[in-house]
């Protein structure tokens, strides 16, 4: 079949009808509507850059299940070291160009957890979940499909588990077995694009076509301008709650059902996918924030005080902190302990990375909120500029330095009020879990054993060894 | 005449019609714009609070000026240290009800600038500048006015002077002089409420009621919890690029008019006052935060986790820093050397206290956000939440801690999101210029020869002195 | 009897025969001991300055115990606001001009803390220790007596409670009572100055002259000059191990003796007033270093580049920041609410002020070095120095800005290094617990049932009030 | 010859006669002097492990130069990736067992910076340096010497160029050219290691051997265990100033003599080398105080408290983000563009990683100081712990955790306070030099025209591109 156009894409959701909602009212097309549009665009972005031979090594791959046919970086689970160095160049690549939520991450993660776990629950048990998953892996490939993953419970009451839940619905589960499928009910939280994906992968539970009805948090309408990002800014509005209403999944599409002392490899090898790609991106968001930060402090006309300097270094180190780590995750990859054929990062690595990158994030908000001034938050609406009542004064009281046209100068205090004053900083933090999440797996992978036997061995406690 | 009450407040902005534009149209009732609506009903709550009698020690103040008549203590100068250490209270009260911008505070920074400077040109030139001024002052305490204060030009290029500027009108100024006033060119960015207040003191030159154009940045429409903060969450809202476009003003309401030698010493004052109030504020805003993250944690069903007391505490250090360094400055206060009857803050101490404020604000908004987790950002608006479609799947799915009812998390979600994903931080980053202004005048306050005598002394290099 | 100088206070020293041990030797004579000569230097200096006119109102206070006399401000525990504010600015300019301890300051929070508990035992069980206090306190402010006082118990097993412990010793407690005294046994450690004191005040349980065995943990001996200080930089050589063998108390100097109900006010007290001191204290190093650096820069010639103001500038903003929440503690002091008539510090305030000074030491030392420079670290020996074969190595290699002498480069290097490189930022971190203790304490002063309250007032989850 | 052993490398030093003075005395005799005896157990070390098959492929490397024979991965440039990545663990690897400094990092940096200056120097003028250097090279792997190299100048006013100084010999620089070599005169100021080291490699000049005087800064005498690392806590005791006092060295050894324009070559790629072996080696540092201070909480009983667990997963987080950024360099390496075959690591990589390794670095002083408690700053000496007077009261009261004895508490204590309160992360911080150092790397680095050039596309100023 070959690689899908943007276009393509497009043109492949017409066949969807998903019950979608948003802001109080039922969405009945998705492809017009405001809030939905950019997330699709973006997508579509995805599918176009990946056709541009120049990028073939980058955002392509050899697939191992189509005969070594290239296919999207983003439908072939990690089968070697390679494989996780490229994706990491990838994600930053495009994240560059998109400045906002590339959506097809998940889908891949969820490939590989799938992957690891339907090999470990076949071993264990004799079931074929991993023949299926090759299938559905075969198909996805085949004809380029855009599915995403979905994993977070709603969860109630955190401090209880599922079991002990007085809702069973909080955590999806199966609510009836036929011979041909499985019925699910429950719903999955702050859910990216999957009313704008071809297919949907749901853990831990189950996979299958969904039927999400999702309302939105977020919206916008304006000026494209007003997006800051015009083209991709709306990255976080196809951010969703599904709602699994007794949803039928064929056993074709079924790759767990109730193999409970599995789901912590499905959870785990998932997590570990998330803070993977976090760290791929994130950089390449910094970076994007980096450049707003400098070409905003050359619009006022101070690019060259030895404190903007100075600051720009600031949020290079925070960028390059996250991407260093991000590359030697995936450079100290290794096969799974479990014999599947995955390929996994290092998961202290990966976790410090996404801790810092975090971290960084905020900082560089921070940092660009203070290069570019007060007119990052408070520019005026294009609209006002557009308005030939109010243009002219927009134009001349907002001009600076007069090498720059006002209207650039607007644009990026745009960009980085999109970037810093928004949902992007409190998305960037919790996909892949709050910081604790990660600090209760570097405690994990802390080797404290071995650091308290070498300090013993210093202090003269333990005898030196050979 | 007395304190008046809210609704009068209100009334009374029926009378101004200012041109005032937002999102690319005029505004013609700004009493019901929807932008403007919740700061005026913020600034009216003012109004009201000072009329309780609870609270007459704390909001209200006694004035030289009317003979000890009780004033709002937005509305008198500072010529004690419990004025200002008052001053701090007064605003930590209001914000920690307000949750947004008090905005009445430029009015109380100007008119103290004013005075210092009034006094110091009269006694350098003979002028009568302070008895004008005097008169304005007795006036607007008589009838309660909300007056704002303008200062920050909008400077074009920043590394230019304003005499070098390409376009002469960069920095508001004075272009023609008639015997009963002036006629004024300009305009001033990011301004606090000059739609919505009953009048507008603007320096460094000139001072009038003000016949602005005022388009907004920033625009919300909803159900009117998805502000967050319901009452006054629109603070930033009426935030507005200042026209002057030949606007007369009369003698009587001209406290400076091309005395240049003494524009260091407004601008001066006023940053003083602005950061002073910066650091009055914030730490409310900070405690805010702290109680909503607090509660998001109880309806997260995880309020005591060890990890979550911990960043609750962290929290309390960022507000309770900015507040102790707010009060220290206040009672550091000392006269103004020029004998002007104004009694300032300790400028080293307010300046790091500003600072500490912005770092702060910043940490509150990583840590509020990692508490709240994901829903923080992905809360569905509370339009699908009353659309009877969707209501029971987000009653049923975004239901937790069972003791607390879905829609109270929804709201301090909400609420949370509001003070962290929006302009907030930005706005409170910006107000008294960038971090770079304050590290300016640490280095100038920071006694560093005094600090390197000791050093000296120490080590040996100079003699103990008694 | 008036106020004693430094040299009557050394003479003083040589009556007192304590059982000193150091460095694994007895020391015979403490005033010529290499390690303590430098602590009792210091304290002779504090002594000194205190008789000095210029510095009465700062470093001396009216005692109501001696009918308005002017004593040494160490000596009279707080009774007004007055008391707090003032103790703050004499212990920071005593800092500034001893960059190292003042010793002192344990003698004064005893004071405190035993004035508080006595007040209370006295009104619960009819005792009459405070009158027993007065006493001994009048003795004090008669006789300008250097005391210490001594808290921290050995402790054993920290997680163990202390009558768990398996050795009953591990906390001082009572072994014997007399019909004129009692007996104790057991240990504290870390003390400050108890083998060069005259008197030593110890908790929970006891007070008396003391018979303390002191080994010492560190130790130096160079040429003067590589103290760094070399007038006062030994201050943390004469921190102690003290012993209770099983010593004697008589009746009129025993404070408490079994009110274990009483242990907790004690502690509270005591942990209070260490904390207060630490934020009027670590301001002056801080200070210090910062004028250190400043001078360090000159020396290497590099005084006036951006990133050394900006990072001096930092400096600036940690030592204020203790600074002013040191202040801020003290103006916000309110009487005991036990009708003690002792006034306390604001103890949220100066928890945050304790824990943001250590951080801040931190820092310090960080940027100290980083602006000193290599030589920091590797300055050579004044034996050197002096040796005539490699004097003139060193003059010529060792110089840098020709306009200042390689002795005084060598000696701001030394000093630095004294201040950053060593046990101060350990012991400045450590004085007055580790920092989960001030948070513990700031968990509790947090009011965070207030801050949930207006959260949920202004998310409209509780009706406003007035 | 093959791999030398400790014992031989200890038995060569015997045949040097270098003029040594340390503390004012001048050091007949090298390997019994107790401030110089710890770094040469410490080099004795390194030979000794490299020896051991165990070890073959981390500490050894096949050598172009010699048809592939193993020698110390300490004496072969790098020519691969491989090169870079292994060097990186072989680094780490030592660290972890010497918890000091390794002292040979210098000459192996020196080998590279060498290579690739005389690679060009040839190139552009036709002189035979590389093929000088091979020879000598070839000589110290055939023979396993321990070479160190020699950058760092006196550098006198540092706001004045070498040629600008007062004092011409503040840079080395050769004062006469004879035949059969050249004569150099100047210093090199905080080198590691040339008293004890077998050759010196010298920049930007000249190489040779040295006749170093070395006054030394820092001196310790005590019991062995007061070093804290009793075997090789020594580690800085050998950084010298060395004078070069008209030292003749003949042409086979000279590898420049006077090629200026080459000297940014020489200092840009040694620069690169030190920061390279920063990041390797800081990381097993941290982690080993992370064990000291994970080890000190289980004396003292309170290794599971949450707090304690939260504060060692931070340190984890500051050693990894280090070594991951060390690892990431390395892979990112690639071969210099001159052609000379010498692989270079990633320059903004390494700068961001020294610099995150310095700031970890204090990170972990202060956080493993907060853990290990105040008996990290006052533990007794070891010569009282034996001093039978004072023996059984320490080992009495300083008891904590029943399971542990007394000794190993003190000697952890002991550890942590030489890692911490010593001149060890003063050195790590200046090795390398100063952060700012790294920030005007990183700044060159940065690649601002690119992001600037992406935030404009995705604002919409410049168009997409495929």
């Amino acid at each position: 079949m070959g690689l899908r156009s943007g276009a393509e894409y497009i043109e492949s959701l017409k066949k969807r009808k998903p019950s979608v909602y948003c802001l109080g009212e039922r969405v009945d097309n998705v492809l017009e509507h405001p809030v939905l549009k950019s997330t699709i665009a973006t997508v579509a972005r995805t599918f176009d850059l990946a056709k541009n031979p120049k990028y073939e090594d980058l955002l392509t791959v050899e697939s191992p299940l189509l005969n070594g046919e290239r296919v999207n970086r983003f439908l072939q689970p990690f089968m070697s070291v390679d494989h996780l160095v490229k994706r990491q160049h990838q994600i930053r690549f495009l994240q560059r160009r998109l400045g906002s939520c590339a959506l097809r991450c998940t889908g891949l993660g969820m490939a590989n957890a799938l992957w690891e776990t339907c090999y470990q629950i076949d071993k264990a048990k004799g079931t074929n979940y991993l023949d299926r998953l090759k299938d559905w892996l075969k198909y996805i490939q085949k004809y380029d499909i855009y599915e995403t993953g979905c994993m977070m419970d709603t969860k109630g009451h955190r401090g209880l588990r599922p079991s002990k839940q007085p809702d069973p619905d909080m955590y999806l589960h199966i609510v009836e077995r036929r011979p041909n499928g499985i019925v699910v009910r429950g719903a999955k939280a702050s859910q990216s694009g999957p009313a704008i994906s071809n297919e949907t992968a749901v853990i831990p539970s189950t996979y299958g076509h969904d039927e999400a009805d999702a309302p939105y948090a977020v919206a916008y309408t304006g000026d494209d301008r007003d997006l800051g990002n015009p083209r991709y800014g709306g990255g976080f509005g196809s951010t969703s709650l599904m709602i699994f209403d007794d949803v039928f999944i064929p056993n074709e599409r079924v790759f767990m059902a109730g193999e409970w002392e599995f789901s912590a490899v499905v959870v785990r090898t998932m997590g570990l996918m998330v803070r993977m790609w976090q760290c791929g991106c994130r950089p390449a968001l910094m970076e994007l924030l980096t450049g707003a930060a400098a070409f905003a402090a050359e619009t006022n006309g101070v690019a060259n005080a030895p404190h903007i300097r100075s600051k720009l270094n600031d949020m290079t180190i925070h960028s390059q902190t996250a991407w260093g780590l991000a590359l030697a995750a995936a450079y100290l990859g290794k096969p799974s302990p479990s014999g599947s054929g995955i390929v996994l990062p290092d998961s202290l690595t990966i976790n410090v990375g996404k801790y810092r990158s975090v971290e960084g994030y905020w900082e560089c908000c921070k940092i660009a909120n203070d290069i570019g001034g007060g007119l990052v938050t408070t520019v005026p609406s294009f609209k006002d500029y557009e308005n030939p009542e109010t243009h002219g004064w927009l134009e001349k009281y907002l001009q600076a330095n007069p090498a720059i046209p006002t209207e650039h100068r607007m644009r990026i205090m745009r960009l980085i009020q999109c970037m810093v004053e928004g949902p992007m900083a409190g998305g960037i933090h919790q996909s892949g879990g709050p910081l604790e999440n990660q600090k209760i797996i570097i405690g994990r992978n802390g080797e404290f054993e071995e650091k308290i036997h070498d300090a013993k061995v210093l202090c003269g406690i333990l005898p030196e060894e050979d």
